[in-house]
């Protein structure tokens, strides 16, 4: 079934002035699976569903210039609230013009709302009403972020969508402490989005976008709960979190498919720190549109490299004579050089071996998850996501 | 006075089979003084001189990739014999195609002898007749490098220009001392030279050229006797070692101006391991055409760049909110970025910071070689180096 035309529902515009129409269109539904295309106007530009987002944690993709990620295609990247108002500040990035002017990548940002990092980072979190209160990972400094701060911090650095504020329990949670915590995740919905409302958050030309974050554990009444919950409340997109923090597999998938359900078909999907390549395209299928994940890049700087065949590890011997490019799918800019030299820049702690595997291991995931698009474009999500994975899970290459 | 093709004396190629015509051209020399324009043919690309060489030590001009190089127009890098040879060693270069296949830097590199390394890295030296016994700084093993074989594995290398196997004395040291350093450095010319005429060492479609070392620390004497004795024994261009290695920088120049009077006009004249901006300047005016240094590269590591206005610490807090690019004089990739964030990038260990700082501070000392070039070949060139260092010096900036 294509849908094409059919089905774009606009995302409306909240506050007075929104200069730039910001819409979420669907092209393309798989026949076979819930996987979907779609195309997401932002003020910066329009993304591709689905699509991955580099992670650039303190306002840089580790090791790549803005250039190159032009140049590999990516879409949308990440910015990290809690790093970036610890250091340099949110005053002084909105003083430099917002991220885009701090940093010059000049496609969509992306943030989240510091919550996750508060919650895997900082010391001594005291969660309350108000908010969480911690010390800082930098320099032990006791802070408080509240709901309203982070969409105020989120502001400041104008990024294109702006996540809200959450509590993402651990794994394994009671269902207890679940449901009591997804609550206060509503609770704190609520005042971000009054906090939307009242200041009209821009970015650049257009209105800044806010996502919910779906929470409830591995509890799927919770789950449909806090779907429904943010749904009622009215966001421009929303996110399945509270995965990727320890559980099974099968645990992840399970949450995405207690959450999606409950999810306007309208609105894009976001599951937040995902995930291996097999993973993604499994997701994929189950109707999710956006990831981001700092494992490529953090893999790269390990000196593993995703191929077609699996991840390679170029620091082993077997490699030290191997002429051979590091994957036949491999950029130019990657391709040239040989393995053995690959293997060699990894031993002797040259910076430029830790660049040539970040940028192949995102290349490898924006190319994936392009041909993941031709695929439901095409009408045979189900058989490209199979066939990668039969050969990604199959082989094992040192 | 313009001496353009009047000036052109080939280097005569040593050996049977020498497809490729290896040249050495005078193309300008200054009216005012003792600077000079060139153009050097190598086996793997034309070299204009005066030119500065970025050092890749282990096969890595460090953070940047060939493409970078390329596009900030450098002509020529160098590789450490050494740290080659130790890591991944010399015979696997070999088997990949030299450096030239195993970095895939397309143009001509030039290789030391791996003797200062030795007397700057290496542990429990002894010299004898024979070579330079040490235990290696990587893992303690005792190793033996002779003339023989640093020639050896510059020719497994396939490096365009390789240099000859010396003694490097230290700096202070006395005049019985440099002496007889000198005279080992001589017999030892000798021994390289027996060698390549032997062997004839090729470098891709050419053959391998070949520079020897002029020492004699500080005594005008004794730089004459080993200019004299190795322009007897006759090779393709000839540099000034001993230094850059502790001394002051008067100490430097006169080691330069007691050196090059006893060297060939018509061959190539290559300072080691030098210099600050105002030294390299200097230096061209005095005669010399090459220079290659880890400086700029390190100094980006620090933090530290190259601006008209001379180095500017970047990490200095007075940067925080500044959003002027680095430098009036930057490349446009690296003058997109306002100063305040990369400062930022330094102070959250970015890897972008060093690439960024790395690329700019080489682009500085390239464009400068090649605005000394411009000047030499207009007739103005101490009008040039006066206003820059003029400039270069003044400034106090953080």
């Amino acid at each position: 079934m294509r849908l094409s035309a059919l089905l774009s529902w606009p995302v409306q515009a909240v506050g007075i002035f929104p200069p730039l129409r910001v819409s979420f269109t669907l092209t393309a539904k798989d026949p076979g699976c819930a996987a979907r295309a779609g195309r997401l106007v932002l003020p910066h530009g329009t993304v591709e569903t689905p699509i991955f987002m580099p992670v650039g944690t303190q306002g840089s993709v580790k090791t790549l210039h803005p250039a190159e990620l032009e140049e590999l295609g990516a879409q949308i990247i990440l910015g990290n609230t809690y790093h970036l108002w610890l250091r340099p500040g949110h005053e002084l990035i909105r003083e430099l013009g917002g991220l885009h002017g701090f940093t010059k990548w000049q496609r969509p940002f992306l943030t989240d709302s510091g919550g996750f990092q508060v919650w895997s980072l900082a010391k001594l979190r005291k969660i309350t009403e108000e908010g969480v209160r911690f010390q800082n990972h930098l320099d032990g400094s006791k802070m408080l972020l509240t709901p309203e701060l982070s969409m105020e911090i989120q502001a400041a650095l104008g990024s294109d969508i702006a996540m809200l504020f959450d509590e993402c329990p651990p794994y394994p949670c009671d269902e207890a402490y679940a449901a009591k915590s997804l609550a206060l995740t509503t609770r704190w919905a609520r005042r971000c989005k009054d906090w939307v409302v009242t200041h009209e958050p821009r970015s650049g030309p257009g209105r800044q976008l806010h996502f919910g974050i779906v929470q409830g554990s591995v509890y799927a009444s919770l789950r449909e709960q806090s779907a429904r919950e943010l749904v009622d409340l009215g966001f421009d997109g929303y996110a399945i979190g509270g995965v990727s923090v320890g559980e099974p597999e099968e645990e992840m998938f399970r949450a995405i498919e207690n959450s999606v359900p409950f999810l306007p078909a309208e609105k894009p999907r976001y599951a937040m720190g995902l995930g291996t390549p097999p993973q993604i395209l499994e997701m994929i299928a189950r109707g999710v549109d956006m990831f981001d994940c700092v494992m490529p890049t953090r893999l790269a700087r390990h000196g593993v490299a995703f191929t077609l065949d699996g991840p390679l590890h170029i620091k082993n011997l077997i490699h030290a004579r191997d002429p051979r490019p590091l994957c036949e799918s491999a950029h130019p800019h990657v391709a040239d050089f040989p393995r053995a030299y690959l293997r060699h820049l990894f031993r002797a702690g040259e910076i430029l071996a830790l660049r040539l595997l970040s940028f192949h291991n995102l290349h490898f995931l924006l190319r994936l998850v392009a041909g993941a698009r031709e695929a439901i474009t095409a009408g045979n999500y189900p058989e490209f996501k199979d066939s990668f994975i039969r050969r990604y899970t199959q082989s094992a290459i040192p």
